[in-house]
């Protein structure tokens, strides 16, 4: 443990080296990029061993701390979750180079020819919990799309997120690019968090990848832009003009196939004239396992209560209720939803639209299952995460949405009158 | 004056009013807000006599309060001018409505189709000084990008902007949008300015109009995102491999033809193998009545001092200064640009790639004047200001800027494997 002063002084060095890293990345050339990935690659199964036995560390400070069985999960690397590791850095490699992309260009008539073209954010702050691939996940993401990143891993992944970092460093310095490119964090010290979150001078924004918890903090105490979601409240509304099968395939899918992610549904509207079909449909989730809490109406496994509007259970369980109309839904999901996946299940267009027009949250779906809310299921390649905030990146945070941009106007001469 | 408590009660309810109307102008056609615009123009110039009137109360307030002769013409309105809101109200009128605008479509392997669709950001704030124009230009800007405004005038032109705001309502009314989607502040108390900063869960973005000294404010104490320039730092660098002519005209149009605007040039910088014309174009300036603050081995009218590298005039005044390449060059712009807009003069194609790799300012120019930079001169219609941040909108910011998007995905009873 380190004093608050030592703590905001090494804090500010690691923003100035990010900073100046920044700067040299900005115009890197992409298989630079490319290259340190594979080469961290390399360097995670070369040192494999290494970093189990980091891990092993962080696997005894997590018991000694009690940390629960799916926390030691999510913590636990083994040589299956290493390769992992590596096929994800492989992946980030091969993927597109987003800077020096031309977005747009025209010309005028003035004589000027006007380019519009990508360019790195700069430097991100990344936050995070047990995970810690998150480490090279969030690392190559960052690389790929030219900005350098300080990497702020959770406390109980310290020795595995360490010996990690230390193959992308390797990576970095086999592709010839600056080493702070990609920093960690070095201590433990909570009040790094803090400073991370205000160092306006050197942090252009910060992702947090974590519970609501973690979310909730930083966007309570960032000083810089955060790209983030504290809640996936999805809700699935089935239209009077539902198509009865592909709504009960859709509605078991988007709450059964992982109850954990953020896209799995938590609320069930129902349109009083498709009433039999979402009986149906509440039935088959019960069957299926999922406690229902249904509203007036509707037999469900326990009575919803006015509590249930709005929850994120992230476990098998459902809230449901009957609406009396496209608009209530529309009204309810404006008042409860959390502006991350809401979903219409319709065969009627203009239902569709009309619910496309009034909801305004960063992902819309129609029959289909929320759980493809995610950027490789969006074609994006790797996320770091889902942003359900409306400035610069929305939905999925994918290398493209990490990127700023510049103009870019070529004349001969050109001078206005 | 009202007290504390009553402003911030006040302005809760501005804001709580914007966000209501923001949901209704998500939706609104664009008939409807191109009626609105048209009828708010319609009203200006049938109540010009009206705001003639309101405009002679706020001269004889700016004469009390000793206003600089400059200022007193800033917010002087007579009919040629109001004339001008006319037009640029029905300019905005007729450019195309950015909302629902589909940005991107693609099919991905599972059947699913995903467009990414532009979107109103919310409810802007824009906080402007002493020119009452502002009032229309900044609120037919955001209507057309179906945002809701909450205006803060200059409380010079506290009347003017009073009477141009209720045409606007007019033409909101004669629409059928609602009357809450333009609201203007209705009091002159500075401390309305604080909370409109900080008004976080009702203002989505702030635009300051005005000089350093509003958008230093601004910055320091908003909550809230805020798109702005302090300073237009802008640089112009002659290269070794610039083509004479080209320079002379280029350098002369972009310090001289209005040297109070953003785009205007403030430093000059010369490779030393292009001496000769430097100290031509030196010349010419001085000769049009440029006072040139000119370093080591230039003949200006003055010394240029240490204070002169990254200052911005805003008058007939320019820095120069020798650099031995262009490396040098692209080093003193990263240290003392304001990342606005800075410019190269060179025939050298590589030269110019270097230039717009290695510096990262909103706009970055060959061979043109800086003048241009501009969002009608660039082809976006009216623009809100020029934003050097690298954060949602950059660059000029017009009605595209002012939005952000949805994704909208299509499925046919799809399912995630």
């Amino acid at each position: 443990m380190k004093d608050a002063e030592t703590i905001h002084e090494l804090m500010q060095d690691l923003g100035r080296k990010a900073k100046a890293a920044a700067q040299e990345l900005a115009f890197a050339p992409s298989e630079a990029k490319t290259r340190a990935l594979e080469a961290a690659a390399d360097a995670v199964w070369a040192r494999r061993d290494e970093i189990i036995a980091a891990n092993a560390k962080d696997l005894d400070f997590g018991r000694d701390k009690g940390l629960s069985p799916a926390m030691m999960d999510r913590l636990m690397l083994d040589e299956t979750r290493i390769q992992g590791i590596c096929d994800g850095l492989r992946a980030v490699a091969a993927q597109d180079d987003p800077v020096g992309a031309v977005m747009a260009e025209w010309d005028r008539p003035t004589g000027l020819h006007i380019k519009r073209v990508r360019t790195p954010l700069g430097v991100i702050g990344v936050i995070y919990e047990s995970r810690p691939n998150v480490t090279a996940d969030a690392g190559a993401l960052c690389l790929k799309s030219g900005n350098a990143v300080i990497l702020r891993g959770g406390s109980e992944s310290f020795h595995s997120s360490g010996a990690i970092h230390g193959c992308l460093v390797e990576g970095l310095k086999a592709a010839g690019l600056p080493a702070d490119a990609i920093q960690l964090v070095p201590t433990r010290d909570r009040d790094a968090v803090r400073e991370l979150l205000t160092m306006t001078d050197y942090v252009d924004v910060i992702v947090p990848r974590g519970g609501k918890g973690l979310v909730g903090l930083v966007q309570r105490e960032a000083r810089v832009p955060v790209f983030a979601h504290l809640e996936g409240i999805v809700h699935i509304y089935i239209d009077k003009a539902a198509d009865p099968q592909k709504t009960m395939d859709v509605v078991l899918n988007a709450k059964t196939r992982r109850t954990g992610i953020c896209g799995a549904a938590e609320c069930l509207l129902i349109h009083r004239d498709a009433l039999e079909l979402g009986q149906a449909v509440i039935d088959a989730l019960t069957a299926a396992g999922v406690e229902v809490r249904a509203g007036e109406g509707l037999a469900g496994s326990v009575p919803a209560t006015e509590a249930d509007w709005g929850t994120e259970y992230l476990d098998s369980i459902i809230a449901a209720k009957v609406v009396d109309d496209l608009d209530a839904a529309i009204d309810h999901i404006r008042t409860y939803s959390s502006s991350h996946t809401d979903a219409i299940m319709t065969e009627d267009d203009a239902a569709a639209a009309r619910f496309f027009e009034r909801i305004d949250s960063a992902i819309l779906m129609r029959n289909a299952s929320t759980q493809f809310a995610d950027g490789g299921e969006f074609g994006m390649g790797a996320e770091i995460g889902i942003a359900t905030g409306k400035m610069h990146a929305r939905g999925p945070v994918g290398a493209e949405q990490l990127t700023s941009f510049k103009y870019i106007v070529e004349g001969d001469g050109t001078t206005r009158t």
